[in-house]
């Protein structure tokens, strides 16, 4: 399959959009995202990006987004914090009435999963799992050559069970759960520093970083024992920071040897949620 | 499609045949395991049970087994205390080489869960799980219409996932799992009693069965983050115990709506096994 057409990455941050041929990003445009925005505002936005990257209607279009997607197409925040505009929105209709039927919503870490099994660090596994360690920690499965999805589009949200290191409430609102450890707003929290970035630079060493690193052990652990993982990769801001995933591997090591799958870095950086997106869709209609 | 043919349940205590008709189990024959027996001794008890059905060689037939059953067809404990004298044996060629191609081993557990699936109380669910709690805690995935395998075979293990309640070392190896503190093994040493059956008919309302169900209960949020599962099913004897998943959605109404699917119990019994391994080898052959 040649995978051409356009996508779309609308995070909590920034939107950006691309033009992408042969699975690799050939042109693209990104601008801050405006949080307070409804639907019909990010859309514009969107619309007025892909003009940029020559983009006309018809033409495929994946549009990854944060928060779940289910299967009617609706569209909700996980994580009221961001995107508070944005709750059962009825983001695939409205993305197929502005730009036809080729455009297809996805979960970004979901997409990525399925980017990286394509075509990057999951590629000839039969069962893998994508992790992103960021704000927060999400990810994505492809399980014997299929992306899984659900009804509620929760399937994926790994970050949100539960820890053995984990006491406080996350924004899913469970209770001990690997992002309220493993997550760079909780790296930050632990720390009492402002943000993750910070900690980082200030003690790569800091305990709050290797609590961190073992909650993600544990998540492997976890779902190695569920699915029988034969391959994790893991991306993200602090998921790719230096030693990290080395801080992983080492807490892995304490499990049984069934239960550590190999772990290695992300292989396509910040463009895998924007090249599933498209993927997504080219695979679906 | 017709579900007819013959079965086989394999488990640490007994060995069970069935020939199944429309689905149905129709003539039964069972004896006790001979633990100590290797991989030869456990087919030539399960051949002779089979000419009690009138069986004959080359017709379908599913074995369902205690353990874990990888791509290749081997066979190997997941907990060594039971079935000691199998480890890494050869199931899948030894079966097709007595009884001819159509003989298929699969989880006894994932069975079940194919089995709930297609004819049980999984029947329209799109993302569904079975669980079993009886000594240990298992499971099987049924997720968009497929039963989840893996390279290892440990797919579906779910008893082997970590609980927040989790302090011991169960079967696997790991520490702190669901099976540590929900199993029958589990609640009996929690209670001080010789077995679960005696903690449960001295006093149902026993500390150590509440934990049981709580440590259930959080497995079901955890899963349900990771597959966003629509529906679940529980069996085994403790599973299956007065008030026990009742209990179980007690504690599941803590979580979050998002990580609430309906709980139900099991609807086959003690055939979900037999059924679900003829029904895996009608479906991959």
């Amino acid at each position: 399959m040649t995978v051409a057409g356009f996508a779309v990455d609308l995070g909590g941050t920034k939107i950006a959009v691309a033009r992408i041929v042969d699975g690799v990003v050939s042109a693209r445009r990104q601008r801050p995202t405006q949080a307070g925005a409804d639907l019909d505002g990010q859309l514009q936005s969107i619309g007025a990006l892909l003009e940029d990257v020559n983009y006309r209607r018809g033409e495929p279009l994946g549009v990854a987004v944060a928060g779940r997607v289910d299967r009617d197409g609706n569209w909700h925040a996980v994580n009221t914090a961001t995107l508070s505009a944005i709750a059962a929105a009825p983001l695939g209709e409205a993305l197929r009435e502005r730009f036809g039927k080729h455009a297809l919503a996805t979960n970004d870490a979901a997409a990525a999963a399925l980017a990286e099994y394509r075509l990057g660090a999951g590629q000839g596994a039969y069962n893998f799992a994508y992790l992103t360690v960021s704000t927060g920690v999400g990810g994505g499965l492809v399980l014997g050559g299929r992306l899984i999805d659900s009804l509620t589009g929760l399937a994926g949200h790994v970050g949100f069970t539960s820890s053995q290191l984990g006491k406080d409430r996350c924004g899913s609102g469970r209770m001990g759960t690997v992002e309220s450890v493993a997550g760079g707003r909780a790296i930050a929290a632990a720390a009492g520093m402002g943000d993750a970035k910070t900690v980082f630079a200030g003690d790569p060493q800091n305990a709050a970083i290797h609590r961190s690193e073992q909650a993600v052990a544990g998540l492997i652990g976890d779902l190695t024992a569920i699915l029988g993982l034969d391959q994790v990769a893991i991306g993200g801001s602090i998921g790719l920071a230096p030693n990290y995933i080395a801080g992983v591997r080492t807490h892995l090591d304490q499990e049984p040897a069934l239960f550590r799958p190999p772990v290695v870095p992300a292989g396509l950086g910040n463009d895998s949620g924007l090249v599933g997106a498209l993927l997504h869709c080219l695979e679906s209609t």
